[in-house]
């Protein structure tokens, strides 16, 4: 079995590679300078865990891989251009990623905040510019809910909540608010655009895809805070440490390290018990959930 | 005619205002901080000339004034989103925007390059949210051309473009790559989108109206160019002379004043020569032309 999904994780992040290296503009277009940022940023890199759901998903509703592959691809644009604004020196100000200088200190400040911008509008021309859905209705509806998860009322307004607690005593309630917007709203909408790829999914079972994304968001970020806790930077290709360095917030700083492996453990049940109205076809979202929460870096 | 003119762009500002207000999330929603600079930014200020051209350009093709107004704002919050980011100290690092202190310094950095993020996203979720077109497959188109026009083959590029030539020489087909795509890309947008927002144009006419908006964005750079060399920073809301200042080659600074002016002229007369085969329909945008090229801020 776990063979079988390294296989199968393994295949689908080639996949998503080579339609990266396609679906990027070529860096012999000009601006060339740009685009070679763009690509630095996004490719050759990274867990592809977006993309994995969204594969993943979309076998629920037997939806094409083709489709699958331009979507999980603009969901990861979004996911990139994030990192790159992320570790701009007014926010996060971090040197290395992925094991790789940051897209500022290698090219600069200004090339990178214009990489981001450009890879958030690429993100969206990818959802419109290929047949991704049954009906033009429902692309639009992925429009939409990359968008909703993307902007100020997701990740973005995540981020800004995220700035504003440095240094401040969260409580549970309000590091889960900040995290449900700054990791969980792009995590859920790489399900739910994934299984929109496909079709025959009834109301209920939405709901129910809805609520395992929720919780396999949460669990990605609390285990995300304990391997900043635990691992090293090599392991991690990030600088370890920072949350503390930082004196950020963290679900190991409010709920100290045992009590954050048992919530991971919960959050995997919760999870688990999601998907039971799927059957075997759930299978892979199973496996996903478990390389999320068993991950090493 | 001029005061029937500026009776009609008057009402359509206040649409437009009207309409983002609405559209822009509310102060009373976390992250209120975030929101607040979204709304500041776009807010209550500027000449609105592209959400004017979408409307002009919506009379050509008997367009609900209802699905004009917000593609208008669609274009509108990409064209505030692009300013928030330029403004940043690693692009022109610039003080004063609209008569008011630019969004980094009235709030932070952090918070401007994050507001400028969900602007465009909120652009793009306008696009999928409301009924705009006729057909759903037309609005995929809609949200296509913006995408592209903000993108890096489009207005994100042109900025890296123009960062890249501060101090440099170039040549006039340099400057008009640079302006097609940092200004240009996106007023052809805005007219195109006004114009997908209703029906019954042909081939040749949205050809033609694709070469009348090219031919206004050029203008409109020529005429910017000419003012911030001309004009005072009371009279222009904005920095004037910053472009001397930065040593950026401009179409003043290449051509002269003299010339600057007749190809402003020889724009103004190829774009009414496009929209010849609208007839009368197209008077609304024979007006703005006028406003673009003839205005003194």
């Amino acid at each position: 079995m776990i063979a079988d999904f390294q296989d199968w994780a393994k295949s689908r992040q080639v996949r998503i590679e080579t339609s990266l290296q396609t679906l990027l503009p070529a860096t012999n277009i000009a601006p060339v300078r740009l685009h070679d940022a763009m690509r630095y940023t996004v490719l050759g890199g990274g867990k592809r865990v977006r993309p994995l759901l969204a594969f993943a998903a979309g076998e629920l509703s037997q939806a094409d891989e083709e489709r699958v592959t331009i979507a999980a691809a603009a969901v990861e644009l979004i996911h990139a251009y994030s990192l790159v604004h992320d570790d701009l020196p007014c926010m996060d100000d971090d040197v290395l990623r992925r094991g790789k200088p940051t897209c500022h200190v290698e090219y600069d400040e200004a090339i990178a905040l214009l990489a981001g911008d450009s890879l958030q509008s690429l993100a969206f021309q990818l959802l419109a510019e290929y047949r991704l859905a049954d009906t033009p209705q429902m692309q639009l509806e992925m429009v939409k809910r990359l968008a909703q998860a993307a902007g100020s009322r997701g990740m973005a307004g995540g981020q800004a909540v995220d700035l504003a607690s440095v240094g401040k005593t969260l409580s549970l309630p309000e590091l889960e608010f900040m995290h449900i917007h700054k990791t969980g709203a792009l995590i859920r909408a790489a399900v739910m655009l994934g299984a929109c790829c496909g079709s025959g999914l009834n109301e209920g079972q939405l709901t129910s895809l809805d609520h395992f994304a929720k919780c396999i968001g949460l669990a990605f970020q609390v285990v995300d805070d304990v391997l900043d806790a635990e691992a090293t930077t090599a392991t991690l290709g990030k600088t370890a440490g920072k949350d503390a360095e930082n004196n950020k917030p963290t679900y190991v700083s409010i709920l100290g390290s045992t009590r954050a492996h048992e919530l991971a453990e919960e959050l995997r049940s919760d999870a688990y018990q999601s998907l039971e109205v799927f059957g075997a076809t759930a299978e892979r979202l199973r496996q996903v959930t478990d390389f999320i929460i068993d991950r090493k870096f």
